[in-house]
């Protein structure tokens, strides 16, 4: 087996330069169909653009990681999930990472991920005898420079959680899924009391119930750093770094989640938090916001793969 | 000869969903490789991974933008270009658009980009009849998403000039090129007096000047947003932004500079300013910081096909 994978793992190499460079020209093509056909709607006629679940790449460079024995913690393989994860669309392209159950883009600068993208079914979110969150580890990521990773030690003492992007509840169907949600890259400084283990915390179990209702969930989280006027009549972008690797502590962070429903309909909620204490009553309906104003702030698109006009609702409004 | 630009333009087409995943395998496998040979040589014994120059990717994009109009003022055709001024390794792989004479990767939440990649010949800085700066536009590049394109409104009355990255001084071979450096993807704010029109001014004609001694010299420019510790003892990343589409007003700005000796050496010098006026008797010298400094504060990894133990200088520094 290990045989088949470094063939693989070769034949995937040889094609690197000339498709790393593909990658910049697709992501052109990209706009220029939007302006073309006026929607948002960027694969829709055209098959031959999307990912091909039949290429698990991510799955073979889990798999050939031995060369980094710390971050194989994967002796599993689960094919054809990443196109499974992203089947609505790449937020953005920069420094993509597959977990087993997750895929994140990783912000270098910041040390805290652009995003993470998640897709959750009735079986991903069910407690499950077999997986316990308590065996799992917070740990760097070995696979990013250690110019950019960020580390345990950063965390320490900085007052600030270690807050989950992409939620360990979301990923209880198998150890691995949820053990790999604790990589520091899933991780963003994040306020505790009144914030991680309270209101986002509240944010996170909603999603999960939203699986009750509705069989496939795609949920998109990650970080925002917004503007803010101050006493001088200028707009600044401010927020803190810890640590001795300077992760970024987000002045906010976004969800946005896509339904699938029962009649083949797709339902769109989206909500920014501030990164503080926010009290236990406010409404999660009071953190809902246009999902174009998340997209302008944080440098991505979400779900382009559907036209925003072929919503049945967005935050719980008919489109 | 649309025809043909248009065959080729599907046959690639074809190949983006697995190449754009492919361009992430490459991204680990890149840092494994620096792993396991304990060296910064990521591409070094690996020529399947090189991009071919033989697959002119970016040059088909230029010639098939005939669906954006304004962008298309590109007649001629530079065929490997890129691969020439890409010669030894791409900073970052986030959003990257190719011109005629340089390569940039482009911060969509920032609105500038990550940086800019030029190649200097004699050639390219020498002056030329045919090549007229003030026949160029600033212009919005429109390849660029609506929500993140900068303006020339954004800079209106912002006190900022529009400062090139990639100077336009150093593509006097081609009215093309110079134009081309006048797209607003290329600017970023810049204090006028002391900064852009003074030392930064003195720096890029410093590095103009090496062409004179060394044929071939590499130019990656780009912003820098800076952690300063304030009274209350931490530390925050601040910086301005302006206009309706929030442009980043960067801290400092970068010039990492590799020149290709006579002799087949290779000298680095690699340089940070802060964006404020700067006093016109300070030596450039004084600007010098080790490139490691600027990789880790950009998230980026200066000419890292090249082993650092292989220049022969640093700064001036034997290596």
């Amino acid at each position: 087996m290990n045989k088949k994978i470094i063939t693989r793992f070769l034949a995937v190499s040889c094609v690197g330069g000339g498709a790393f460079l593909t990658g910049v020209y697709v992501e052109r093509r990209k706009f220029q169909n939007n302006q073309q056909d006026g929607s948002r709607n960027i694969f829709h006629n055209q098959k031959t653009l999307t990912p091909k679940p039949a290429l698990p790449i991510f799955g073979t460079v889990s798999a050939a990681t031995a060369v980094v024995p710390s971050t194989n913690n994967n002796a599993v393989s689960f094919p054809g999930r990443v196109s499974e994860i992203m089947k609505y669309g790449f937020p953005g392209m920069d420094n993509i990472r597959s977990y087993s159950d997750y895929v994140l883009s990783y912000d270098r600068r910041n040390r805290v991920a652009h995003w993470t993208f998640e897709h959750l079914t009735p079986q991903s979110v069910e407690a499950n005898d077999q997986v316990d969150r308590s065996k799992s580890d917070f740990k760097p990521d070995e696979s990013i420079h250690p110019y950019f990773r960020s580390l345990n030690s950063d965390y320490k003492g900085s007052g600030f959680d270690r807050g989950h992007l992409a939620a360990a509840g979301n990923h209880r169907s198998h150890q691995v899924h949820v053990d790999q949600t604790f990589y520091l890259t899933n991780m963003a400084p994040q306020v505790g009391v009144g914030f991680n283990r309270d209101s986002w915390n509240r944010l996170e179990s909603y999603v999960r119930k939203l699986v009750r209702k509705h069989k496939n969930v795609f949920v998109c989280t990650g970080p925002l750093y917004l503007p803010r006027k101050e006493a001088d009549g200028k707009t600044y972008v401010k927020y803190e770094v810890i640590g001795a690797n300077s992760v970024a502590v987000p002045t906010h962070f976004y969800k946005v989640v896509v339904c699938e429903t029962s009649d083949n309909q797709l339902e769109m909620e989206s909500y920014v938090m501030p990164n503080q204490k926010i009290d236990n009553d406010t409404p999660l309906k009071a953190f809902q916001v246009p999902p174009e104003s998340i997209e302008r702030h944080a440098g991505l698109l979400f779900f382009d793969k559907i036209s925003r006009q072929k919503l049945r609702s967005i935050n719980g409004k008919p489109v």
